[in-house]
This record gives structure tokens, C-alpha cells and sequence, in this order.
């Protein structure tokens, strides 16, 4: 087994050599200069886990290739009279940004410290190795960075100089020496010397960030599975100087501005610095058009590779350079990290480059994607000033309580608490703090510091190297511009321009870029998978139209009831026990729910909209047993307070007359009444309590039992056709039930709608067309498919409910007590509300489709439950022969495009 | 279209002609000595509810046929020289005792009646007149009998005599006035004289009577639906009487006794009587082996009757005959309504005897009677003494609270109250109380009354004719022998020995009889269906092999932690958070289910026993959140009380003294202690609540959340077999996972067991075969059974929860709110909860089955739902392609039964 490449072995293979490892080995096949160097494949990384420990044979093999690499870079590794220095970096297979360990400027030690001196100068050597000892010590030896940090600061604050490179030659002898004793008396050893055990030592550590917490965490929230990533690959590369005067530079380039993806070199670089300084954002780096005027040279060298670069990976690079001595190397490069905006602009760019296909450039733009550039802005037009502003790091508008610590941002965020996370710099440690807020915003840093690096990659509103901000963490305050605000307060973030407001301040949904909207072109072009909305309200149906939905998927008709003034009549329908009395009180409904449908025709003109009625249980629009008993405790204990006012005693008087006042407010008989009415409702609602309302009295079954709620509910449908077909408008009616699980269901409802449209037809001497369906939701209803397809036009599968039905799990009992351990222990892969079930539901919906279809052969099926917007879910619905999709507004542009994805996938 | 048909035209087509019109048409035929006569169809019954009146053609059609009847008979039908009477009768195709409209005698009137006495006497001729008045008046023109009733008891009571057979001519003279007083008071007319008046009236009362209430109940409650008879049709046929004379006389009889099932004559007759006063139960009859000396001849013609009505059948016949002036005639035959036990017996004879094939008698028997025969009967060892006795009219054991009236009976019965309706004698509209009465006693009437009949037919316990009961109705009391009893209090009938008993008397299983054992040899040799039990202890498993069970297809091991002790230790175990006290908790319940699995074993032999591992949530084991804050609320009430006592002001001294000694009963801080415990554990309740538990945390959820529950089970399992080995007991043990959705819940469990397995082997030193398996009862596992077959050696359907899931109903929720209402409108045909839904739910099954048999060529599958049991289900079961049904153990004998049905019919 070879466990180590050198780097002229051009090789793809991220798998083995991980991210970092292939490109420096594709980068030196294609003539980049790269500093001599070396990968350890993710094999020697997983042999390491089944062993425990470094063996003998990899130690050699590495010996064998520093060989190689000291006679290219004419340097010997623990040599005292010409030391080479290396770098030792971990590069999994998938980029884990900051996620794992680096060790630089390895090899040092006292003796190969002289050889350095001669070939640079003291102080350059001196800086060196004290970075060397402390990185080293943290890294490997688990060190807490601060005592270093202390030290370091001591000495500036001594010397009342304020950057690292004052530092005289004599303080940083004292430094090292410093740092040494740091290292003695924390692990009660001396600092090792011996360069090769110094080597041994990182690799092992960087095999070993492998299995630590935080790479753990970052790979479950990301879903990289072992399958995708097994372990790390660990480069050894001969260290080059950034640091080395200031002709020596250190930098990232990126081939596109990873915010907007404009076509041009981006990047920032440091003078006489090397890498870890730009990437920790400690100190500020200017941005890499300076180079233009200060390193002309490398500027015209750097302009080269991008095209090459990009010519190579077909793809946006992200990469690491440094300049020693006027020297240029590349230390890395790999797929940038961008803004969902960005990449949508670079993928239509690129195609229009001639550089990617149409399909490349469409796959190029992941569908979640999409959700991100649905982010809402700040309203321009509320007018609200901004206290201060920053980098704009990640576009987007947040709102959200501040709080100061990631631990606490986790904390709050899972309750559901909208927090924004401010911290002078952020580190990889942060990380699950991140995924809990709503925005970041740092007092230091650019748009490369980690904090915006990995708030990009996870579509999160950031703003950077806000200076104007000041954090006072032991009084929980923060100094805004020239506002001082507590922490819990609510500010609100602009990524877009850096602002910072405080208070909430009102955002709007944000504009398509015109390359989005080609994209989404390109995405309608390909799919062949139909995309439609489901909706609630007209307010609804703007937006569909607006995010390009085809039509309404599912228009849920008992949510124009929740209006409070239609509430209370809805409540008076549901308890009166008198069949007229519920006619009446429904008529009172009709003309709000025709009102709602004219509206909802108009906006969506020819499209089709598809109708279902009634659908929850009549419960879910009463007060809960809970609510009622509370009321009626409370009166009680009100009218027993009115009561005691009577029988106060005589020598209480004065608070007798004091009370008069109170008993005034309500008579007794009123509350009494009140109570009996309480008790009634509490009654009704007793009786219509359920023990499984998820199997219980709904859909359909309601349809049947009170069979005149649906016919209002199609009257009011037929009569804003009628109204809306006078103005010109030509509406798409499609009338669905739902809950169905019998034949018989279906025709009692299609009998009765039916008559009520003769009976309009007749009234207004208007033809109203309409289709009519079913959902598929009840198991039943997959077995019966065949024969409802004699009496539906159309299925519509409702995913959520089949997938309760299915698995016997009802969704808010499962997501509390096990599906997490279920997850956890691999039973199973995903939750199955969140991502549709191929093996279980959507093999049924397999043979309800085929079975369906065998009785009506142009049959129309879709998809309205969540997983109708759900890129991986969609993919399974084209497999299953499904029709269309439809989802929430919001997520038509998602579903859009993974329609695409699945078509070029499966093609 | 032909709406009348004469007898002497043979015809077995019921459906046209009614049961009652085809057999007079059959025995017409093959020269049995039936009257003239003939039937009006049931096509001219729909006829006439389709115009709402008698047709003229239909009356022209009726008069032609009427000239044939007249010339046979000699005699001219409204013609005061020599009148023609006849009867009209109801004969639905289905059978259908006492439930619609008879007219005697009809064609009377003032004129004809000359006629009559001048060939007959007065006093017979003016009988005949004021039965008919009477009849005629009620049935047609509904005016209550008791109008007549009154006058016959006031003449008898004036006269000083018993019955009605002493009252003199002119005495019935006076009768013939005052009915037609009454007739013409209460329906302001005079008594209809035309004969075809009264003959048209009365065809469209009996027409009328098939959408009568009680008709309607009785079909309802039978399952007569309109596939199965549509209308009734009208027999008119020359009327014979049994009251002329002492020379006359009516009866009924039964080719074999319908009671024991005997090959013998068996019947009662009546000597100058009229039918109506047989089957009412009025006077008490002679039983027909007194014939023999009576009348001779006519006993010997009847002998060779019997022989004619089987041969001609194959089916035991129950018939009436009259006996005018020692001339026999034949009136109806029908299929005798036997007991059970009697049933199973003539089907083994008649098998014996030639007359039908072994499946013919198989068939005979419905296996829904079998149940009647798993009826208990009193225990012959309690020595307790009855303290009256009465004619044993329908076999069983029945206790109950005694009730005066149906409709009370009715009610409570509809509550689960038991209660046993005490009548003189019972009527047509008393059936509903029936229904819900665990057993009928009547005062009057013999085997052959309406209660024995209808008793017999639902298979309910009857005992008629009980002389020594007086009912005491205005008092609510009734006399048994020398014991008053009051309504509401409890008696215990013996219908097997007419003993009846005060009290509830002790009760033990039925013994087969040698015909049933006989027959279910039978039904084991022709089905291919196994069939085993469902059992909770091993209480049952001795019941199920009693029963004949070939082994348990469900052991539920939840049950056996419901006894008291073990609830405790139960509880205890689902309240701790702590892994190491739940399984020294478990390990406490380890031996307890161990023994019980010992005992089941060694009961079971070498037969299968089927496992489930625990299987329902685990809050169902603790109290509910209801009683749990009622006791909280009880405790700090009962704390407050002793607290006051604290505060007792002075001058109340004396009492304070008093209560004193209640404040000693408990010192507060142990109630303190009881409260906070109470609340701790309705904090853990509160946690465990669910929203929809049927599709909660439960099953091997349960199994995976907990291994150490599992672990537990299956090591009692395995040290049982253990020591049933070392006994030499061959335990043949199959475990089964209930509530599987996934393979990897199986692969998890599975792994489990094996390692306990390999454990107890390794402790013990001795092999424990087993078989896996998993239960079937959640669609996806359906979906799955390809995947899951690869893990599990046998499926067995849970088809009460998969029936849950495949309607999306909760079976309470459906039950309460609207499954009544599906049935009513036709929506779906019967609870799909009892019998098992072939159309969804078997659908699914056979799928499963499908694609579980392409993994594993022999799996074994089972039904364990209550499905298992219920005779139609059954026949879905074989065809779904099921290996064994699995009942509890009463329903054993029914399936084993329902099983060789099954297989006759698919054949």
C-alpha cells in the first residue's frame, strides 16, 4: 500500500489525496509553481484509526520523499547549516473550512535555527520560530493558545508598539524562550527538537483532528457521510516565506468575486505575513488590486493563473498564494466557497464564456441555493438610518437579540429565539453557534475571515470588520457607532451593504437578479416536471405568480376561516346542533370565501388552481378543553371575589366601600351566563376530542357528515367563476377532497358538486368547467387507485399525511421522542417528513401511479405535501412519474431548478 | 310480466315467489296435500311501491286465477250458497318467523256466512266470523287488538269460563256486533262486506308490511339486503280448518327436533284450534307423539310427510299443518331454525343417512353458530338448587338483571349492561329487546312459540312456558316457585335443562359434543388454512388446545405485567432515567415472565409459540394525567384540612380537641412527600403524552429506545426453553418484533437476540432453537416486505392496526364519530374492523405477501388480528394467500370451521 505521493504525480483523486493534496498535485502538472512537496494519503489516515498510532512503515516512506524534496528545494530537514522547513496540512476530501490542523514552519529548532539565520537574518528567523513554538504547541500539544497570546501582548504593550512586526530581535529571543517554558510546564517536557519526531508528532495530530468534536459536528450538519469523506489526506510542503521582508507576501486569490462573482481577480493579501494572519483576520489585509501598483510583477503572474486555473477546474478557485522574496508559489486552490447570488451570475457567465454547458451551468446552482437569494432585504423605503457599518460579508437581511457567546446562540436559537451572534473575530470553535443565528457580525476581519468565509457557505446574513463596533463583554454591552446597546437587545443586519441598524426594520422580498432568471429560464427549458404553489390567501397567490408558479397546487380553503371575524362565525357553525342554523351561519361565510376565490382567479388568469375543501378536523378551530377550563376557573374565582365583597364584615366598612366600586363592573347574572356558555362550548368541545386526530373525524368524513359545508364551499367556488368569467377572466377550476379513502367517498362529494354547479349554471345562465380530483394521502386510497381514477380526474398525493400513514408515525410524536435516536443510530438514513421515503412512500405512490393510470390513462398527478419543495423529494417525484410538484411560494424557485437537476440527472 | 302463479306449477325460484309460495308450488309438485291456492310475486310487491297502489291488472290477474282455486275447491269465492274462504299470507325469499301480515279466513261477510253454517254449524261459522273481524281489523286497518281482546276477556270473564273454545254461539253473536262497533268507531266506516275489497285490502297490507318498522329492524340487524330478497310476495290459498271440530285440530311440526337435533317427527298440534293460536303461545299445545293415539292415521301420514319434505330438501323442515275433519293438509314448509348443537348433529346424520355429502354438511353448519356452542353452561359442581323450571327452548347459560319490557331491555342491553327479558309471552314487536338480552324467559308457550323460535335462531338462552313465574307487571316484581323477585335483580336461566336459578350461578366452557368433534375432524381434514390463538397466560394456551388450536400465532408479554405485583415493578422501570435501575427493575420481572413462558411452553408442547416482544406504549402501563392531578389535588386538599386544624381559633377549643386525633393520622411531611412524588410522576407522564399515540413511540420503538426491555424478554424466552428442555419439552418458539417500519429495526433487534441466545447456550449448555419474525401491521412494512423477508422467517399481519393505517382511521375515533354514518350511507359496507377490509387492506396483503415470497420461497404468514376469528375475513385470509389465522382461543373452533368453508367455495 502507497501512502505517499509526491506532488509531480498529477492526480484528481480527492478521495485519496483529499481536496488540498489533488489540486497541489493538478497544479504542479499544469506548470503552477508549487513548492515541493508531498501528500499522505486518507488511506494511511484510516489505518491509522485501526491501529492507534503512527507506524514504522509510513515514517519511512516519508523519509524516502523528503529525500526527493530536499534535493528539489536544495535544502536539507534538520540540517543546522541549511535547514529545510515544511508545512504540515490536513486536506480532507471535502473542504471543511478552518476546520482541521495546520502546522507550519516545522523543522525548527535550536541548532537548524543557526542555518536559517545565515540563509535570512535574525529577527525574520527569531519571528519564525516563535510562531513555529507556539503553533506547535497549540496544535499538537494541546496548549491553550492564550498563555502564547499573553506573552506576545505583554511585550507589545511593553513596548507600546501595536503590530506584531515591531517586535525587536532581543524581545523575541525572550519570546521564545518564554514560549519554551510555557511548553515545559504544561506538559512537563521539553519542547521537541528532534525535527523528524517534530513531524511524526503533527501528522499524527492531524490524523487525529479528524475524529475531534468540532470536525464531528460540522460533518453531521453538513451531511458528509463516510461515504463521501473517510478520513484525511496530510500535506508536507516545503514552507516558503511570506514573512521574509517586504518583497515576501501572503495572500488569497479568488478567479471571481466570490460576493458578486463579477469576472475578476478578488482577493486580499498581507505584506511580510504569513498565511494564518489573513485567514485568523487579526490583522486587516488589503485588497489584492494594490498589488497592481506595489507588486506588478506578481499582479500580471497572478492574472495568469486565474485563467488557468479556471481553464483547468471549470470552476471558480479559491487560492492560496505567497510571495517570498519575490517569488511567487501557490500553496492551494480548491472550488470557491461563494455567494448563492455569485454563483448564479459566475454559472451563466461562465456558460456565456464558453467555458461550461448549459447543463454544467444549471447543475452548477444547488436548489437550496436558491432559498438563500429568496433572503428578504431591507425595505428601501422605510428610510431607517443605519448606526454603523461594516464589511459586507454575506448578503441578506437579519434581526435578532444579540448575544455574545456561540454556546448561548445555540442555546437560544434551537427555542426558536432570533439572535444575531457579535464577536470581535470568530474561530472554527464558533461554529454551532453559527447554525442557530440568524446573522453574524464582527468587529474585525474582511470579507476572507472565517466568520465570512463560513457564513457564505451557509447563506447567513454577515457583516465583517465593522470597526465602528465595540464589544464590552464584561457589561454585556456593545458600543455601536455611537449607540450603546444591551445585550438580549434586537439589532438588524444589512449583508448586502454592511449596514447595521438598531431595532427590527422592515424588509421586503428581494428582486431576481437577471441571472437568476435566466437560470430559471434554462431550468423551465429542461424539466419536464410541472411546478405549482400552495397557498393560503390571495396575498399568496401574488407571490406564486411572482416566483413563476404554474398554477395552484393545493389551495387550502379552511385557512380564509382564520380570520377573526370569520373565526367566531366558524366557531357558531360548528356548535350549533341544528342543521338550519348551520345552513345560515354558512351562508354568512359564502360571500367572504367567494370574495377570496375572485380574488385568487384574477391573480392566477388561465392557470390552473386547484381547490381542495375542508380539511382539519373541526377541533382544531374551537379553544382547546385546556383554554375553556382555564376561563371558566378564572370567572368562578371572579365571581366568588364579587361574592365575598357582600359578605364582608361590618367593621371593615371603609374597604367595603372602597370594594362597591369593583362590584359595580359586572353583575352577577352576566357572569353567570358567561360560565354557562363557557360550560356549553366546553361540553361540545369535550365531545368532539379525539384520540388519534390524525385518524379521526376530517376531510372527507366531515364533507359527509355536515354534507352543506361543502356544498357552500363549491357554491362560493362556482360563483366567483361566474363573477370573474363576466370580466373576461377564464379560470382553471380544479375541485379536490381530501382524506379520501373509499370510492364511494368520492361520489357522494362529486354528486353533490355536481348539482350546485347546474344549480349556478342554471341561476346565471353561465358554463362553469371545473375538474375534479382527489388527494392521495390515506393508504386506502394507493390500494383503490384504480377504481377512484373512474371518478377523479386528477391525484394529488399529499406526501405528509401518506408519510404518517405510512410509517405510523404521527410527525410531532416521532420528531419528539425517537426519530432523532432513530437517526442517530441509522435505522434510519433522514427524516422522512423532511426528505419523501423512496423505498416505503414513494414505492406506493409508484403503484397508485401505475394502477391509477391503467384506469385513466391521462391522468394527472401531483405533489402538494412540504415535499414538494424539497430538492431531494422532487427527485424522487420525477422517478415516480409524478406530474408536478407543488410547495410553498417561497420554494417554487428551488423546485424549479431541482425539477432541472432531476431531468439532467436522469436523462 | 306474469304477477300471479298457481301451485300446481313447481318452482324452487324464492326470489320471485317468496320462501313460503315456492315451497306450496314445490310440495304441490311432488304430491304433498297442499290446498289450492296460488302466489302474487315479489315482482308485483315493486311493483307496487313504484306506483304506490294495487294495479287494476294485478286484481283482473288475481280474479282469473281465483275461478281455478274455485272449481278445485268446489266452492265460489263471495257467494252466500257455498262461500270460498282464504287465507292471505306474506312469504318473503328469506325467512322471515312472525314479522309481517297473515289474514284468516277471508272472504266473510254477512251474506257468506249463511253459506257457511249451512255447511258447517253456527257456532264454528260465527267463531270463523269474529276471528276474521277481528284479525282482519288489526292487520289491515290497524286499529289495536286489544279492543277485541277486551271484549272476548269481558264475554269469558261474564261466562265464568277459561277458554275460548266454551263460549256460546249467541255470546259469539254478540262478539260479531260489538267488533264491527269497534271497527266502525275507529275508523269511521263500516266493516268492509266486498269479499275482493277485503282481498285487494289485504294484499296491499301484507304488501305494506315489507317496509313496516319491525321488517326493517329485522333486516337491518340479519343483514337481509336488497341483493338478497326485494319485496315480499302473497300466498292466498283456500282456507282449511282446524277448528271444525274435535275431528280438527292445527300444529307444527319439524321433520327432526329442532332443539337435539333427533331423527324424529317433532312438533305440537293443537285440537280445534286455528295456527294463529299455536304460534302465539295463547294455549299451551300437546306434543305430536300424542297424535299417535289421537289420531292414527293422521300420525302415520305425517311420518311419511317427513320423509318426502327431506328427501325432496336435504334440509330439516319445519311445517304447518291443519287437520280438517280427518283430512290432512299441508300449509308451509320451510328450513327449520335449529339450535346450534342441533344443527351440528343433523349435519352429521344426514351426512350418515346418504342424504347430503360430507361438504354439504360441512356447509350446513355457518360457523358463526359454533360460537353459540362455546357458550358456557352452568357449573354441575356449585350443587346450587333452581328455583323453578320451564321447557327448555334454547341452550345455554344466561344471567342477567331482570327486565319487564323490550325497549328497556333494549337500552340497558345497548349500555353492556346483561339483563334477561321476562315476558308472558313475546310477540313480533318485541325482537329488538331480544337482541340485547342475554336470555329470554317467558311464562307461557312451548318449543315452538315465538320466543323459543327466534331464541333459537339468534342462538340466545330460552326458557318458555315456565308456569311457576308470575309476573307481577304494575308491582315490577315476579314470583320464581316461592321466591319474589324484583325487576333489577339477577337470575341465572339453564336453557339446556328450562332450570332457572336467583342469582349469578357459576359458569364453566361447554364440552364438545361427539357430532361437533366430528365435524370439526371434518373441517381439519378439508382446510388448508392453520389455525392458532392468540393467548395472554397460560390460562389461555390451555384453552386454545382445548379448543384445538395448532399453536399460538400471538403470546401478548405485555399482559402478563398488568398483574398487580409486577405493574408496580413495571411502573417503577418506566419512570427511572437511570439505565442501571431499570435493568435491576427488569431483572426483578425476569423470572415472573420466564415462569409464565415455562408454563406456556410446556402446555404447548411441541406446537409453534409465537412471541411479540412488548408492544404498547409505555404510558399505558401508568396511571393517566387525570387521575394522577385528581390525587394531587385530594392530597394537598386533605393537607390544607389538617394545616387548618393548626389555626383553630381558641373558643373552638373542644373541637380542636376532636380533631386532634385526626391530625395524628398523618404528620405533614409525609403527605408532603406523597405530593412531590405524585407530581414527579406526573411530570414523566406529561412527557410521555402523545398526540396521536396510535402512531407514537411504541413497539420495537420502544425495543430500540430501551434495548435492555427486549434484552430482557427474549432472555426470559431462552431460560424458559431452557428449562422446558431439561424436562423434555420441545419448545417450538417463534419471536416476533411488533410495529416494524424498517429493516434496520429488524437487523437491530435481531442482532440482539442472537446475542442473548448465544448467551444463555453458552451458560446452560444447551442449543435453543427459534425462529424470527416480524409483525406486519405498518404499511411500510408492506412496502418493505421484499427487504424485511430477507431478515424475518415469518410475517404475521397485525390486521388491526394495519386496517388503522390503510384507512387512516383510529378505530375508537372512527366507532364514535362516523363509521355508524358510512354504514348507513352506504359509503362502506360493513366495519372494516370486523370484517377484514378485502378490497385495501387485503389488497395490501396480498402484495406483501407477493413480494415477500420473491425473497424467502417459505415464509410462513399469519393474521393475528382479531380478523384471525371472523368467518368472512377468514375466506379474505385464504385468499390472500395467508398460512395460518391466529384467534382468540373461544373463536378457535369458528375459524377452524370458517377455514374449511373457505376452502369448499374456492375449490
Amino acid at each position: 500500500m502507497k501512502m505517499v505521493y509526491l506532488f509531480h504525480k498529477g492526480s484528481d483523486d480527492k478521495k485519496l489525496l483529499g481536496g488540498k493534496g489533488a489540486g497541489l498535485c493538478s497544479m504542479t502538472e499544469i506548470g503552477l509553481p508549487v513548492p515541493p512537496g508531498f501528500v499522505i494519503t486518507t488511506e494511511a489516515c484510516r489505518e491509522y484509526y485501526k491501529k492507534k498510532r503512527i507506524m514504522k512503515n509510513l515514517m519511512d516512506e516519508v523519509k524516502k520523499n523528503l529525500k526527493v524534496i530536499e534535493k528539489k528545494a536544495g535544502k536539507i530537514f534538520g540540517n543546522p547549516a541549511n535547514p529545510l522547513l515544511v508545512s504540515v496540512r490536513s486536506g480532507a476530501p471535502v473542504s471543511m473550512p478552518g476546520m482541521m490542523d495546520t502546522v507550519l514552519n516545522l523543522g525548527l529548532n535550536d541548532e537548524t535555527l543557526k542555518g536559517l539565520i545565515r540563509h535570512t537574518d535574525e529577527r525574520f528567523a527569531y519571528d519564525v520560530y516563535r510562531r513555529f513554538i507556539s503553533m506547535f504547541c497549540k496544535i499538537v500539544l494541546n496548549i491553550d493558545e492564550k498563555f502564547f497570546d499573553d506573552v506576545l501582548e505583554e511585550t507589545k504593550k511593553k513596548m507600546k508598539i501595536r503590530y506584531d512586526s515591531e517586535i525587536d530581535v532581543n524581545s523575541l529571543k525572550d519570546i521564545v524562550h518564554e514560549y519554551k517554558e510555557i511548553c515545559r510546564k504544561k506538559t512537563g517536557k521539553e519542547f521537541p527538537s528532534d525535527p523528524y519526531h517534530q513531524l511524526s508528532l503533527a501528522i499524527e495530530s492531524v490524523f487525529r483532528s479528524w475524529m475531534g468534536k468540532r470536525c464531528v459536528d460540522y460533518r453531521k450538519e453538513f451531511g458528509i457521510t463516510q461515504e463521501i469523506a473517510d478520513g484525511t489526506a496530510v500535506d508536507v510542503c516545503t514552507m516558503v516565506f511570506g514573512n521574509a521582508g517586504n518583497d515576501s507576501a501572503t495572500g488569497v486569490g479568488f478567479t471571481r468575486d466570490p460576493g458578486t462573482g463579477e469576472n475578476m481577480l478578488y482577493g486580499e493579501y498581507m505584506v511580510n505575513a504569513q498565511g494564518e494572519d489573513v485567514v485568523a483576520g487579526i490583522r486587516t489585509p488589503k485588497p489584492i488590486s494594490e498589488m497592481k501598483k506595489e507588486m506588478p510583477k506578481i499582479y500580471s503572474e497572478l492574472l495568469r493563473i486565474r485563467k488557468m486555473l479556471e481553464r483547468h477546474y471549470k470552476e471558480v478557485q479559491d487560492f492560496e498564494f505567497t510571495v517570498e522574496k519575490n517569488k511567487l508559489y501557490i500553496l492551494q486552490t480548491r472550488n470557491a466557497k461563494m455567494n448563492p447570488s455569485a454563483f448564479v451570475k459566475t454559472s451563466v457567465d461562465m456558460f456565456r464564456e464558453g467555458l461550461i454547458t448549459k447543463e454544467e451551468a444549471l447543475l452548477r446552482v444547488k436548489p437550496e441555493m436558491l432559498e438563500t437569494l429568496m433572503h428578504r432585504r431591507i425595505n428601501p423605503k422605510t428610510g431607517v438610518k443605519p448606526v454603523a457599518k461594516g464589511i459586507p460579508a454575506s448578503p441578506g437581511a437579519a434581526s435578532g437579540r444579540i448575544v455574545f457567546d456561540p454556546d448561548e446562540a445555540e442555546r437560544k436559537g434551537r427555542t426558536g429565539e432570533r439572535v444575531i451572534l457579535v464577536r470581535e473575530e470568530t474561530k472554527p470553535d464558533d461554529i454551532h453557534g453559527f447554525f442557530r443565528a440568524q446573522g453574524i457580525l464582527t468587529t474585525r476581519g474582511g470579507k476572507t475571515s472565517h466568520a465570512a468565509v463560513v457564513a457564505r457557505s451557509m447563506g447567513k446574513t454577515c457583516v465583517t470588520g465593522a470597526e465602528d463596533v465595540v464589544i464590552d463583554q464584561k457589561a454585556k454591552m456593545v458600543r455601536i457607532g455611537k449607540t450603546m446597546v444591551r445585550k438580549g437587545e434586537i439589532i438588524t443586519l444589512d449583508g448586502s451593504t454592511g449596514n447595521i441598524y438598531i431595532g427590527e426594520v422592515e424588509t421586503v422580498d428581494s428582486e431576481f437578479s437577471p441571472e437568476l432568471e435566466e437560470i430559471l429560464r434554462w431550468a423551465d427549458e429542461i424539466r419536464t416536471l410541472g411546478v405549482r404553489a400552495n397557498i393560503n390567501t390571495p396575498e399568496d397567490a401574488v407571490r406564486a405568480r411572482k416566483f413563476g408558479a404554474e398554477g395552484v397546487g393545493l389551495c387550502r380553503t379552511e385557512r380564509m376561516f382564520n380570520q377573526p371575524e370569520r373565526l367566531i362565525i366558524m366557531q357558531e357553525m360548528i356548535l350549533t346542533e341544528n342543521r338550519e342554523e348551520r345552513t345560515e351561519l354558512l351562508n354568512k361565510l359564502l360571500p367572504m370565501q367567494k370574495d377570496d376565490f375572485k380574488k385568487i382567479f384574477r391573480i392566477m388568469k388561465n392557470l390552473p388552481v386547484t381547490i381542495r375543501l375542508l380539511d382539519p378536523p373541526l377541533h382544531e378551530f374551537l379553544p382547546t378543553v385546556e383554554e375553556l377550563t382555564h376561563e371558566i376557573e378564572y370567572l368562578t374565582h371572579f365571581k366568588d371575589t364579587l361574592q365575598a365583597v357582600d359578605h364582608l364584615p361590618k367593621h371593615l366598612s371603609l374597604l367595603t366601600r372602597e370594594l362597591k366600586g369593583l362590584k359595580k363592573i359586572k353583575d352577577k347574572k352576566y357572569i353567570d351566563k358567561l360560565i354557562a356558555d363557557k360550560e356549553d362550548v366546553l361540553r361540545k368541545v369535550k365531545n368532539l376530542v379525539e384520540v388519534n386526530p390524525m385518524l379521526g373525524h376530517r376531510g372527507v368524513r366531515i364533507g359527509i357528515t355536515y354534507p352543506e359545508i361543502y356544498e357552500m364551499q363549491v357554491r362560493a367556488v362556482f360563483e366567483a367563476a361566474v363573477d370573474v368569467i363576466k370580466e373576461g377572466v377564464k379560470p382553471k377550476i380544479e375541485i379536490m377532497v381530501p382524506q379520501v379513502c373509499t370510492a364511494q367517498e368520492l361520489k357522494w362529494v362529486k354528486e353533490r358538486i355536481i348539482k350546485v354547479n347546474k344549480d349556478v349554471e342554471k341561476k346565471t345562465g353561465i358554463k362553469i368547467g371545473y375538474r375534479f380530483g382527489t388527494m392521495i394521502e390515506v393508504v386506502r386510497a394507493c390500494m383503490r387507485a384504480g377504481r377512484l381514477a373512474e371518478i377523479a380526474e386528477f391525484f394529488s398525493f399529499g406526501t405528509n399525511d401518506l408519510t404518517q400513514a405510512t410509517f405510523s408515525f404521527s410527525r410531532e410524536d416521532a420528531e419528539n421522542k425517537f426519530l432523532p435516536l432513530y437517526n442517530e443510530r441509522k435505522i434510519l438514513q433522514d427524516n422522512p417528513f423532511e426528505i419523501l421515503d423512496i423505498k416505503g412512500v414513494g414505492r406506493l405512490m409508484m403503484v397508485t401511479i401505475e394502477w391509477g393510470k391503467k384506469t385513466r390513462k391521462n391522468l394527472k398527478v401531483g405533489v402538494c405535501g412540504e415535499h414538494g419543495g424539497e430538492p431531494r423529494s422532487i427527485e424522487i417525484c420525477r422517478q415516480t412519474g409524478v406530474d408536478y410538484v407543488s410547495c410553498s411560494p417561497y420554494r417554487v424557485p428551488v423546485a424549479r431548478l431541482a425539477a432541472a437537476h432531476a431531468e439532467i440527472k436522469h436523462k
